[in-house]
C-alpha cells in the first residue's frame, strides 16, 4: 500500500498536442517526448491516438463528425489530467484546426506541434486509407514546428522540452545539457 | 503563468466508485465528497455520469453493451487520474457486476460503495425509464454500503472518509472529528 493521499500544491501541468498527418512521424516523437517528462520526474501521460480510440473511441469512425468528436474527447481527458499537474502528450491526427483551437481554450496550458510531413510523404495516400475527405488543416500559430522524420525522434522531443521551458512549463534548471543529449543519440546508434 | 511543473512524488490517488440503481442519492453523496477531499487538500475530480456521457460517452444509448462500454470509459479515465495522485469520485449507476469488477482490476486502488436506494424508491420506474431490461446487480463485496437518502449527503461523506481513512487511503490525522460534522449539519440545517 502506499503513503495516503497527502495534500498538494503541485501547479497545473501542461498538455502537448502533436499534430499532423499520418506518416509524419508523431508516434516516435510522442514516446520520446513522454519518456524525458517522466525522466525528469514529471507525472507524465501519454494519450495516443490508436490506444485512446481503443479506451475511449470505440465505435467512431473517420468521418468529419466522427474526428471532430473524438479530438473534442482527447481535449476532455487532458483537460482532466492537466488540471491536476500531469504533462500530458497527445498524439492524433487531429485534423481540424477549429477543433485543437476548442481544445486549447478547454485545456488552457496547452503546447501546439506541429508535425510536418517529412519530404517525399505521400499524404494523399494515407488521407485514402483513412478515408479522409477533407484536408489536413495546418496550425496557423503552435508553439513550435518540427520537420518528422529528419532527426532522431530523441532530438525531436528535446526541441520540445526547450520550448516548454521557454514558455515557462518546465524549469529551466533542470534542461539537460548537449551532453545527455550526446549520450541519448548515442545510446540509440547503440541500439 | 503558475511555476513551472516540478518533479512530484505524489503518491497514486484512489478511485471511490458510488454505484446504485437511478434515484438512489449516488450524485448528491459523490458532490459532498468531492467537496469534502478537495477541502483536505487533495487534488479531486469528479466524474459525473451525466457530465461524462456528454464529453465522453455522446452516441451511447442504455443497453447493455452500451452500458458496458460506459462504465469501462469511466474506469480508463478513473485509472489515468488516479495512477496520477487524483482523488477521484466516480457517479454512475454502473449496472454490471463484472464490468464494475474491471474497472476495479484496471485502477487498483478502488474503493466500491454501494448507494442503496432509500424504502420506497420505485426501482422499477426509473428501470423504464432509462430503458434497462436487466436489473441492477448490487456489489458482492463492496468496501462500505449507505442508504442513500437516510442522512444528510455530508454526513454520508464523511463515513466515506472514515472507511477511506480505514483503508490507508487518506491520513488519519486529518479526520474530521464530531465538531466539524456538527458544524456541516448547522450549516445544511443554515441553509
Amino acid at each position: 500500500m502506499n503513503a495516503p493521499l497527502a495534500p498538494t500544491d503541485r501547479p497545473a501541468g501542461f498538455t502537448v498536442w502533436l499534430t499532423g498527418v499520418k506518416g509524419a512521424g508523431k508516434g516516435v516523437i510522442a514516446k520520446a517526448l513522454a519518456a524525458e517528462l517522466a525522466h525528469r520526474g514529471l507525472a507524465t501521460e501519454l494519450l495516443a491516438g490508436g490506444e485512446f480510440r481503443q479506451n475511449i473511441s470505440q465505435g467512431l469512425g473517420f468521418s468529419r463528425d466522427d474526428r471532430l468528436v473524438n479530438t473534442r474527447r482527447i481535449g476532455y481527458v487532458a483537460k482532466l489530467l492537466t488540471r491536476n499537474g500531469v504533462a500530458v502528450v497527445t498524439t492524433s491526427i487531429s485534423p481540424y484546426r477549429d477543433a485543437r483551437d476548442e481544445c486549447r481554450q478547454m485545456i488552457g496550458r496547452f503546447v501546439e506541434v506541429y508535425v510536418q510531413a517529412p519530404p517525399g510523404l505521400e499524404e494523399a495516400e494515407g488521407m485514402e486509407e483513412l478515408g479522409l475527405t477533407d484536408p489536413y488543416e495546418p496550425p496557423a500559430a503552435p508553439e513550435l514546428v518540427i520537420v518528422g522524420k529528419t532527426e532522431a525522434p530523441e532530438v525531436s522531443a528535446h526541441r520540445i522540452v526547450r520550448r516548454l521551458a521557454e514558455l515557462g512549463y518546465v524549469p529551466r534548471d533542470g534542461d539537460p545539457d548537449e551532453a545527455i543529449v550526446r549520450a541519448q543519440l548515442k545510446a540509440l546508434q547503440d541500439r
